[in-house]
């Protein structure tokens, strides 16, 4: 086999770290798949951690002990975050996404690969401490979102249903009211999703009065899971109290107006320090 | 500046391809970015080309013209396209995934960030010659796929609701009957997701009798939109007959037993090729 050149190997190491985030690799499974001496490999990893860091391309950490090696996390410094979201807010401020009733239209938004890739990375920055096992969305518009932030932590996305299917077996259904209209929801979850014991987090497109999410909540007490932290990707502004409390969200939404309605949208203050 | 050497260049390069994948990026922007003359920049594409082809981590393919440049594309070779799903197939074959009335559950392969990543890439290669403006998928179960998929090919996810929601704005509902209950049901999309005369491929997680990816062949024509091509991740062996033609699945299910339901599923045989 011809010798691989540190530069091919930095660069292939590179995809496969950031291919899986989160996840240890261990020096021999590089050493063995470049042929090289653990030394070198060594120094390889010094030198990308640099270029990751430098490049604001996340964060290479050197695990250490009997399950160490190196691992790739999508991190996102607070700045960066902080402009993305600032672009973004201004992009869905105005008159032409109000719906009536008082709507925002952000489905494109929410499913546009690279925005929720970036918007699934900032939140996951802010809960790698808190090593979630999986992530939980309630379907539809989340889920994009949720995904990605599933993918930046490494750990596998959970969907609770609006009622039980059929093809998901035996299932949890809770009954929850919606903060908002005061309707009362099912949401279900397969009991073969999680284990007791995990934890999670929650993340979600939208959060009004946070009927929902405390519907979550309830439906993973129902498991034994641990909520380990919320995210959403937009609040309200009114009502200011919700039904539930230490989360984080990326957008503060206020529309305004009689006749010709305005969405007002900031990045959320946590976002500002 | 201090001067940036080769393997950090190619490194950074790597990630900011494979991040926006299918997506041309200009030489001068990475000549800008590095502070590096064209000839240099040049060289490093070439032999990031051949670390990419090696390593079996996809295409780092260059394109010329006025908008030229370089881009990745997440293709996956035949054959570990073909290794990959029948390790899955048999993964998810035998008896334990078999729920009541011979539905078999999946939602934890469907939404693992590593599995639908994969499928995603391994559906985008058919279809990048194809050059779809936008994947389409109904909701629910095959959004993450669907999400991945349009994140390989770099376009945008449309997604498909069975009502319409007042937070869409004003949508085109469609009604079609569901292949194998015969059940009358409503697709619905807001007019805003997609814009006369594109392309799309629609991607969804299963494939029965082909009622609903008939609706949703119906309802791209309600915008003029053009369907270039149609998958899904599982297909079942009966009906032989589907109500459309030219798709291609990942898989095959056969549920066969009467007491004692055993899943056999096996990769589709255009894999096989």
């Amino acid at each position: 086999m011809e010798k691989i050149r540190r530069n091919e190997r930095m660069s292939a190491m590179m995809k496969i770290l950031s291919d899986a985030p989160n996840r240890i690799f261990t020096l021999s499974y590089f050493c063995e798949l470049f042929g090289t001496a653990k030394s070198t490999m060594s120094e390889d990893i010094d030198i990308l951690r640099e270029v990751v860091r430098e490049f604001g391309l996340g964060e290479l950490e050197t695990v250490t002990g009997a399950a160490g090696g190196v691992r790739y996390r999508a991190t996102i410094s607070r700045e960066a975050a902080r402009t993305y979201i600032a672009d973004l807010s201004e992009q869905l401020s105005g008159t032409s996404r109000v719906l009536p009733g008082g709507f925002l239209y952000s489905s494109d938004i929410l499913s546009s690969p690279e925005t929720v890739r970036r918007m699934g990375e900032i939140i996951a920055t802010e809960y790698y401490g808190a090593a979630p096992d999986f992530v939980l969305t309630m379907e539809t518009k989340g889920i994009p979102v949720a995904m990605y932030t599933a993918n930046a932590l490494g750990v596998p996305l959970v969907i609770a249903r609006r009622s039980s299917k059929v093809y998901e077996g035996s299932a949890v259904n809770i009954n929850y009211v919606t903060g908002s209209a005061g309707h009362i929801e099912t949401m279900s979850l397969s009991r073969r999703a999680v284990k007791e014991g995990q934890r999670t987090l929650i993340v979600d497109d939208f959060l009004k009065a946070g009927g929902t999410a405390n519907g979550m909540v309830e439906l993973m007490r129902e498991f034994n899971v641990e909520v380990v932290g919320m995210a959403f990707v937009m609040e309200t502004a009114t009502p200011a109290k919700k039904r539930i409390s230490g989360h984080k969200s990326l957008m503060v939404l206020d529309i305004t107006g009689d006749e010709q309605q305005t969405a007002v949208i900031r990045p959320a203050d946590w976002l500002m320090n």
